[in-house]
């Protein structure tokens, strides 16, 4: 069965670099083989492969997912973490560094362990023969392996180092121009960001307009936009590295300001015009116009398909174009951007379902507060209102009323042969969108192991630093070995975008394990900070309100597990 | 090796009522049989009890427990989690109600299954004899039991039976006392607390007077104080329940007004003299004097024994006394608060450690700021100010700083018998606020539970409500069996302490497991709402934050772990 999944590629990256290896790599390759990583991953990655095929089977090809959703979950999240343990393991081989080699065996360890239990309980649901599962996990020398790689005392050495480094990112990527980027984009974030990042968030302001010009100076709204098009064209790695730096200083006021732009630039390249380009691209990159994205309506969450935002054919004082009506949610942004770009139903025939829908430019005024009215001259009218969320604050997310608000016909992605393409191309801006939410996500639980590194080095209890403690050294062991496998996903998932655009799968599972790993990680952070970790006045505490909306936009987690990965890994 | 350990007493409960057992009780121990339960719940016990033979050798009965943390801390857990399993399944042997029976199935297969996987995975950890686990969980019998009795069918058909009650509790517990209570508390809770929970989180609010004497005069600041001493002397198990229902309409605003009297009232009890008894009981148990409960400092948190605020004796105006200085912090209440019940250092010499630690009951005027200051006469003075925190929000938290406040002799709680003696009476009170915060826990998540299933299926997407999806049957399923298992294990806590007050092993493991239900179950939840469990406006995104301090406060997990519950599994 020759089916193309993303971890395929995954595993091609590591073979690829395999042969390439230095005698620098080959030395750390001995250490990491010392480890059994290789035979962890390759028998899980067995394990996993069998399972799938046998998933194919029993959901008719992801046809009949819907009535084995419980079985199709639990295989598309061992799929994900196999890849994660891949892209570590991959990346160990490519180190020559011994605490790598060490996360690596120890995750290998950890996920393997955990399939192993997974196939064993579930055994019936995976329809997994027992044939395959006796000659990979089953293994007596696999049993042995992941009772060694996970061993307590290496996880205890890992988080022994971590609070020497107090977590310092270790995430190695190759190539000058990315470490450049990362140097740049941390400096800019601790020196600008980070003293606002508390203010903004207790008091829930919207970010000032020092970060947006300072961003946009930088260039940091045009990473992905072509150079023809005014942009930095760096590609999606570069961009992936400057979120992360920039989400350690602040989720909202900072990492996920590019979100938007990324988003709608990415519909533009696949779907826009040659003169859209032209005339939306190189404003946005400049960040000249800030963007929202306007897909979600009150009654239509995860069910895309269904939105009901109508667009009215018409014309306004002789220019043709489109009447909006409807409501939308959650549109983060939406207040202060100069431009959303809006999915509504052009053909009212709601049989059509998403074949039924297009995707538009909208301009309008920007706006500060967490409410505001936009009233065109020929009568048309869009009602914004903030609600309030616990965290990801410094954007406020918008809900919308539009009434007869117009919009030219030269504002439809596509124009004429747009209509009907918006949930295509809507689809597409998400898998950038998810994309980049993963390097959002790892640059919040890095945020959460450096600050949690310091304060285990700095606070004492029964009379010395509670970082001197067994179970915080491996609590921090396991966050930065998490981390770690997270980060190389998301990076994998980066490199496989920069080789083909068009892919959903890898950003979906980068995006699904690292939104995870940072809820998890800022929550073990706040536990090891004791009754300070629930001080707003500490910043663990705002990591772990922050964290929480990773798993629920750009694809809520059990949608994104069912309708993409299951659908992705199991479909064809 | 004749230990007295919490779960031998709950499995003696366990004997005991099916001896007990009626026909209809029998009739669901057939059900219960048919899924394995009992063999699953034995079969862990046996494991579970050789694995922590094992650790007392290593652990060289528990006195190197902190040469040996992560495999203390694994224990402490599983042995929790066999023990909540052993609840559950009492509970289901005692009732004729098939669902029940289910629950009690599933988590007995769940925790068979993760115990068997753990000691696979770590078994060098425990020093387990391979013929003890092959006797035990390493059965075949086990394997497929533990399979069959999680199938994901079964959670489904929980889940289902969740949306039908809309998450009902299903707490049924002994008596009717207790069912009274219950119906009572719920009451108020839903028609005087739960319309105001929402504003005083938003606006952090204090919690209004009329809710503290609506529940003074429904007797709730006295239930574990005597009649002798005009309280309801209606024991822990009645307590619980009362907290629980509270708890379901906001923790902070009620289900937490009851902690600080308890705490204090336990210690009166055990340490108080008559006199003491006969002035501060009355008043605590009618609600005419609000407690708080000082305890923790800047830099000392979990080692109690290191408090270093100090108590000078003294006199002033002809009064014996002591004079206090020094700083504490989360001291919840401190503003409203007529008396706070402190801990401080009367003997200087701090190598005596927590020798030199005496408990007073400290009068001070109630305020209702963020920042208060407390001159007395003699020019003592006590000053506080509140410590944001993103939830819990209600009663403040405060930082106090006393500056030679004086308190007079007869405010020492044993007066001169009692001075050295304030840590273990702290500790006897902190079990009482453990097991209150089990109830606390249990609270949060059944709101969480409630309105995720209301959520569930009121909520269309892809044409149907949500809860039609398999995944979110399996979910909710989950959610409750966890929520029951935790509820159970609680009471259980509760009846061990209404037989014997001086258990402190019971009530943590109780805080430990209900505590990580209600962050887990709340997370669910929030997830199961997509964009809007991360609204304000929905109550389950204040389930989330407030859940948060659960693990926290009380003693944070990791030094709960290892300093009580591996303590006294290990010790002796």
């Amino acid at each position: 069965m020759c089916i193309r999944l993303g971890y395929d590629r995954i595993a091609t990256v590591v073979k690829q670099r395999r042969r390439g290896g230095s005698t620098r790599a080959r030395g750390v390759h001995a250490v990491a083989m010392a480890y059994d990583t290789n035979m962890l991953v390759e028998a899980s990655r067995a394990a996993i492969d069998a399972a799938l095929a046998a998933g194919r089977t029993r959901t008719n090809g992801g046809r009949a997912i819907d009535e084995h959703q419980v079985h199709a979950e639990r295989l598309a999240y061992a799929a994900t973490e196999v890849a994660a343990a891949e892209a570590l393991a991959a990346h160990a081989a490519e180190r020559a560094d011994a605490p790598v080699a060490r996360m690596a065996a120890a995750f290998a360890g950890e996920i393997a362990g955990k399939l192993r239990a997974t196939i064993e309980q579930h055994w019936d649901d995976f329809g997994l023969d027992a044939a395959v599962f006796a000659g990979t996990l089953g293994r007596d020398e696999v049993r042995h392996a992941v009772r060694a790689a996970q061993h307590e005392a290496r996880l205890r050495e890992i988080g022994a180092e971590v609070l020497r480094t107090r977590g310092a990112n270790n995430g190695f990527i190759d190539g000058d121009m990315a470490e450049m980027a990362r140097d740049s984009a941390r400096q800019f974030a601790r020196k600008e960001v980070a003293p606002i990042a508390e203010r903004i968030h207790r008091h829930d302001e919207l970010v000032p307009e020092s970060i947006l010009r300072a961003m946009a100076e930088l260039g940091y709204f045009g990473m992905s936009v072509p150079e023809e098009y005014g942009g930095q064209g760096m590609g999606n790695l570069v961009m992936i590295v400057i979120t992360e730096e920039l989400s350690t200083a602040s989720l909202a006021s900072a990492g996920s300001l590019i979100t938007r732009p990324e988003i709608l630039t990415k519909a533009l390249l696949k779907g826009g015009t040659e003169a859209q380009k032209k005339t939306w691209l190189p404003p946005v990159a400049a960040g000249e116009l800030m963007v929202g994205i306007s897909v979600t309506e009150p009654d239509t969450g995860s069910d895309v398909a269904s939105v009901r935002c109508r667009a009215e054919r018409g014309e306004e004082r002789g220019v043709p174009g489109w009447f909006l009506s409807g409501a939308k949610a959650w549109c983060t942004f939406a207040g202060r951007a100069n431009v959303l770009a809006l999915l509504a139903r052009t053909n009212p025939d709601l049989s059509l379902g998403a074949k039924g829908l297009s995707l538009f430019v909208v301009p309008k005024d920007p706006f500060t507060g967490h409410e505001f009215e936009m009233r065109q001259p020929g009568g048309g009218a869009m009602h914004g209102k903030a609600d309030a969320t616990p965290g990801y604050r410094g954007m406020h997310s918008y809900t919308l009323t539009f009434d007869r608000y117009f919009v030219p016909a030269e504002n439809l992605i596509g124009e004429a042969q747009g209509e009907g393409k918006g949930f295509a191309l809507q689809m597409q801006g998400f898998a950038a969108g998810r994309l980049q939410t993963g390097g959002r996500a790892c640059g919040v639980a890095q945020a959460a192991l450096e600050t949690t590194a310091t304060y285990a080095s700095e606070r004492k209890q029964f009379g010395r630093p509670i970082g001197d403690f067994q179970l915080t050294q491996y609590k921090l062991g396991r966050m930065a070995t998490h981390l770690a496998a997270a980060r190389q996903l998301t990076y994998a998932a980066a490199r496989a975008m920069d080789a083909d655009e068009s892919i959903s799968l890898e950003p979906s599972m980068a995006k699904l394990f690292a939104c995870d790993v940072a809820v998890w990680v800022t929550q073990e952070g706040q536990l090891l900070h004791g009754g300070w970790g629930y001080a707003e006045e500490f910043p663990i505490s705002r990591y772990v309100v922050d964290a929480q909306v990773l798993p629920i936009f750009e694809g809520v987690k059990p949608i994104l597990e069912l309708k993409v990965i299951a659908r992705g890994l199991l479909g064809r």
